[in-house]
């Protein structure tokens, strides 16, 4: 959850004029999205979020996040659509920062997904590799296998007082990753992040995806592996293999996994398992002062890391050979 | 700011479903209010915003808010409406928490107000506390005069961390403002907490009060102090007398004060103030773990009872005699 700046309600007003959506009714800081500041906008036109990107989102890349959005949209991914000025522009600037204004999606993210939503999430995110396949825009994947060791070294000195032997066990991860990592998988833009808390049901029916600021051009069978890892297990950190198995095939009824991803998927799960244990460690050691943040639990992910060694063969995560 | 509870998308499904407001469409925490979490709900019937009330709140003082919210609004007071259930309840349980339904109020509260803001404020106030006059539940003041000394001895043991001599100077202000509190005051329904964040303006005209959790019975002078206190100081500590005066003569053309309550309001500001930083300094010593609140700073108040003390008589509010 997030707010990290304050909107003066007279900037806000001189912000929202740019907009066709009449006048200013209300503006509510929301916590989600941990990377931005999020508000619940109330025009005379309706209800909308506000973003405002904060220092962490490179505004460079900010074309290529809001023209997915468009773009997936006109693919048939139900997602939010930023909302253009009268002068076309989708990007605006907003106490200091660059800022949207996005539609609202109706939805609610499933805080105890079952096989069905696993299954709905794995068509959506085919659905999503398909209607990404002609985007123009590449972005690349900042927090792939090159970024790990760097982003490693920055947590280093204080690793093992999150957890005894820590250091060690990431060392040998990033050794045996950084040797086997694939180079030749089908690639295209990914969502990156597709977590139950950027997935929208209403009544079990899938209504939409959204956050988008992690997307970036990498393996569409990564994109698979961060899904298995962040719906399919129980909180006891036991893999779920009806889950798994629902995931990948809601996925493979859409669009066909390769022999090479197949054979690829507990590797990717392995450094997708690797990439969130990272981020969050180093989040957990570097809590921001004022954040309105709790940060994720690190070794959620180094559990799953241990799991996903344990895994001979694309058929642990439920594939039917 | 703060959401302290999750709620599981079936609990809430379930919890709606007791309304006549159909069913749920999305559900985002909000940034507002400290002493509960707060949520946006959108269902088929609109928008809403749903309150989990958590444990600085006495349930057994739910049907005095709830109550005071419907009672106002018949009196012609804007405020949000608790949505009843189908079996005419105000009140329900979800998460393990007591919670509610109320109607959203449109309108932005204002980050830098004017003296046009204050007299719109004065007014509103003085039309709350007409419309309370004949409420029928009661609810004393749980932070008045007798409450401040029990409240200082939990932080004074660090007090002085805070501020040398915080101490010290909370005692003579304690011993000096038990021994001088007026006792017959006129006394009604107060909000107790009219702070800008609970007034909802819409291109300056006033559209609403918020967050009558603080509201109880006492003198209704007081709650002019406390309004004095929150609305009328510039950012570098100066008292505004445009302000006070624009305030003033807006609660003065609905509500006429006496002679007693002039000649209380130099007090009265200095109790107000006293209380404020009380809360805030216990709050300071003790964010709790996990809690997504930045507390606020207590020498704002020690600034503003301080320039309370120097406050001959009612005139330098900008009462005029």
């Amino acid at each position: 959850m997030a707010v990290y700046t304050e909107v003066a309600d007279e900037d806000l007003a001189r912000f929202v004029a740019a907009y066709d959506i009449g006048r200013v009714l209300a503006c509510k800081g929301i916590a989600e999205g941990v990377e931005n500041s999020n508000f619940l906008l109330h025009t005379e036109k309706g209800f909308y979020i506000l973003t405002l990107y904060e220092k962490r989102v490179d505004p460079g890349d900010l074309p290529f996040f809001l023209g997915l959005m468009e773009h997936l949209a006109q693919g048939g991914v139900t997602c939010p659509l930023p909302v253009r000025n009268r002068t076309g522009a989708a990007l605006g600037t907003l106490a200091g920062r660059p800022a949207a204004i996005i539609t609202f999606l109706d939805g609610v993210w499933v805080r105890r997904p079952t096989a069905e939503h696993c299954g709905a999430v794995g068509a959506a995110l085919a659905r999503f590799h398909l209607a990404g396949a002609d985007f123009a825009l590449t972005r690349r994947n900042a927090l792939t296998v090159d970024a790990w060791r760097p982003l490693y070294e920055r947590s280093k000195p204080k690793a093992d007082t999150v957890f005894a032997g820590l250091a060690g066990e990431i060392e040998r991860e990033l050794d045996a990753l950084e040797a086997a990592w694939p180079t030749d998988l089908p690639r295209g833009v990914i969502h990156a992040d597709l977590f139950p808390d950027n997935v929208f049901f209403l009544e079990d029916r899938l209504s939409g995806l959204i956050d988008f600021y992690f997307a970036c051009n990498d393996f569409l069978a990564y994109d698979l592996a961060v899904c298995l890892n962040s719906w399919c297990f129980e909180t006891d950190g036991s893999f779920n293999l009806t889950k798994g198995r629902a995931m990948l095939n809601g996925y493979l009824g859409l669009r066909a996994l390769s022999d090479a991803e197949c054979a690829a998927l507990p590797l990717l799960c392995r450094g997708s398992a690797l990439r969130f244990l990272l981020t969050r460690l180093y989040d957990w050691l570097n809590v921001p002062p004022g954040a309105l943040v709790r940060p994720k639990d690190p070794l959620e992910y180094l559990r799953k890391l241990r799991f996903h060694r344990t895994v001979a063969d694309p058929s642990g995560y439920g594939l039917d050979s």
